[in-house]
């Protein structure tokens, strides 16, 4: 027999799909397995949010941790997002107004909220501005006094930009200093970031540490492709699925990802058991309308998790009715199929089902519209000659513009 | 005929000797041609203040330009005296009580008026934390934002020490910064510094630049060694003349002075015309008893500087007594010279008046006596056997221990 799961073993295993490396496991493991209640900083810039899955795993952990009773500090970095994360030559952004941050304070809460639990002792909403208002001049320039340029030199981001002649400003130098001072004000037992955010949480642990305090744990979370496999998510890029977007939009973007992501995003981005996530993964690999389908449970899991099952159902069957529909005439000839033939009665080759329903055309010629994106099946390219398709009654297939058939089973 | 001298030829020129660059020399000509009234920033660190003759060459510049109708601005640094000018991996230094600060600043008015006027309208004392101690932390993150950390590399100092491996506090990078900000904050046209300050004065035309003031000039002044010849004048090697004191121990610390170092110390720190100053240094190189009258009167003319001509006089006269007389026995034989003979009856070489008061020597003992430090002149050892004396009556000659004479023209 095993030993019996420690408290900690308790708590931590069902994060561990989403967790990258754990600073200062033992402290952490020793804090829940004594039954501390821990105090886990979530540290934001306030700029006008737009959370996106990306975000919402480290809120999912935290979610998890309050379920276990624990407190998120969610900290409003009001002075911080002056100084701002290190971005060019550019001055300081400009001096937040009190309308300002209340705005943005309220869409960061909306939009959290979707996945953290509100409730006061388990939500305690605080602003960097309540130490860094306060702080004097000389009070600033004793915590600089604790931290060498050596230190500071250590980040990979400043060394990169030292190495490619580009600028870092001395307040920027100065950011991780303020964040890491924020740790100590806080008390911060916990703070779950992505990768890019350690070196900061490092300097929390150093500041804490300086003052008297046990350092904090940092958990960081592995980082997931955008939609168009890039590493990084970003508005620009309009490669994220946001936790604000309808749950119609939701599902059509994710029905976007490329079908090699489907197995790792269900993995980082829902609930679903370890074993659905491999099927789903198995599906996507297999291509064709099975990789669909596939796509289609992961969406529907997505959107599921932010907006009820019950608007994840009625985002799908609407996915499916505007892509069978979407742009398609009143009166389209059906192809009438005889599937008795053959070693897989219910599947063809896209090449095959073309060969069926376009047999005026030249094999070369059906191979090309193929390959140039202009076959469509329920409302997804198909371009692969030979991805196996799973031919259902009343299918819809595009063979170019303004060429329809409906399929039938003869 | 020469064009008449400008305004500008005319305040400056008094001041070339111990100058030794001028930064933004056509803008501090210009403004002095328009007659405009300039600010001179004089910044210190409010530790306990030493000020010694080094020091003084400043202030002596700045008394002329007080003489010429500007106005010195004594700025006490009692913000930036907590950061410290870097030295090291020391935390900072303790906050100065107002007690410190009060104590401080008197003993630095004590020593300054030794120089500068300090009519009001002539001498204008102020505070940084009259800045500093309002500022709140994101004002001064946005000062941060307009220097670059490539900026502040290029300080020589910071360099040498990442080059040595030590390391560098984040405070200490600052320093610059604030010290930078002040001359904007004062509006400051003309600083007047060594050297090793320079760095941290462009910093401060950089901020006056960015926040849309005329930059002020930089005049640095020539950096004189020690009295052992040393470059830096400093409290541990106790080898400078302190501004405090008293008339005899800065004579006799000048009497200490290495012989080459008499013209560049009369050029530096007396205001002896420069014939003078070039006789000085022509008396020094002759060595013996010449070298030591020329360095008496190069030590009278620093204590007359700042004590007065009477308080002068009377420290060189005590000297030559206690030299004459200290531990000299009461009846002291006379030598009688005869000094009708020789192409220069009145002076003679060591060794030739050794020959005359111990003949019952010989030759290489008499030489051995003077190459051993044994042989003094008024006081003064005499070592090289070829050094000229010129020869008073009364003079007292010292040959060895408990061994003198006192010479007598026959």
């Amino acid at each position: 027999m095993s030993p019996a799961p420690s408290p900690a073993d308790q708590v931590l295993r069902p994060m561990l799909r989403t967790i990258e490396s754990i600073v200062d496991e033992e402290a952490l493991r020793e804090r829940l397995d004594a039954g501390e209640h821990l105090r886990i900083k979530y540290g934001v810039d306030l700029t006008a949010p737009n959370l996106h899955l990306g975000h919402a795993v480290n809120l999912w952990l935290m979610r998890h941790l309050q379920e276990n009773g624990h407190t998120v500090v969610f900290l409003l970095g009001d002075t911080t997002t002056q100084v701002g994360d290190p971005t060019g030559r550019s001055a300081t952004r400009p001096v937040l107004g009190e309308e300002e941050i209340a705005r943005n304070a309220e869409a960061f809460l909306a939009q959290i909220s979707r996945v953290l639990r509100t409730e006061p002792e388990l939500l305690e909403v605080r602003r960097n501005s309540e130490w860094y208002g306060e702080m004097a001049v000389p009070q600033l320039l004793s915590l600089f006094a604790m931290t060498t340029h050596a230190q500071l030199m250590a980040r990979d981001m400043f060394r990169a930009r030292i190495a490619e002649g580009r600028e870092i400003a001395l307040h920027e130098l100065t950011y991780p200093v303020l964040q890491g001072y924020d740790s100590a004000a806080l008390r911060s037992d916990l703070t779950i970031v992505g990768s890019d955010q350690l070196f900061n949480e490092m300097m929390g642990r150093h500041y804490q540490q300086r003052l008297g305090q046990r350092p904090q744990s940092i958990i960081t979370t592995v980082i997931t492709p955008g939609l168009d496999g890039g590493a990084k998510q970003s508005k620009s890029l309009r490669n994220y699925v946001a936790l604000e977007d309808p749950p119609g939009e939701k599902l059509g973007k994710v029905m976007s990802l490329a079908d090699p992501l489907v197995g790792t995003w269900a993995s980082a981005y829902t609930d679903l058991p370890d074993a659905r996530v491999a099927q789903l993964e198995a599906d996507a690999a297999a291509g064709g309308l099975r990789a669909r389908d596939a796509k289609l449970a992961l969406a529907e899991a997505v959107v599921a998790r932010y907006d009820g099952a019950e608007a994840a159902r009625r985002a799908r069957e609407e996915f499916l009715a505007v892509f069978s529909q979407r742009g398609t005439p009143e009166d389209i000839p059906d192809a009438v199929l005889d599937l008795a033939t053959g070693p897989h009665p219910r599947t063809l080759t896209a090449l095959e089902l073309l060969d069926r329903i376009r047999p005026e055309l030249s094999r070369s010629a059906r191979r090309r519209l193929l390959l140039q994106g202009a076959v469509q099946v329920d409302g997804v390219p198909v371009r692969d000659p030979e991805a196996t398709l799973e031919i259902r009654d009343g299918m819809l297939v595009r063979t170019g513009p303004r060429r329809w058939v409906r399929v039938r089973e003869g």
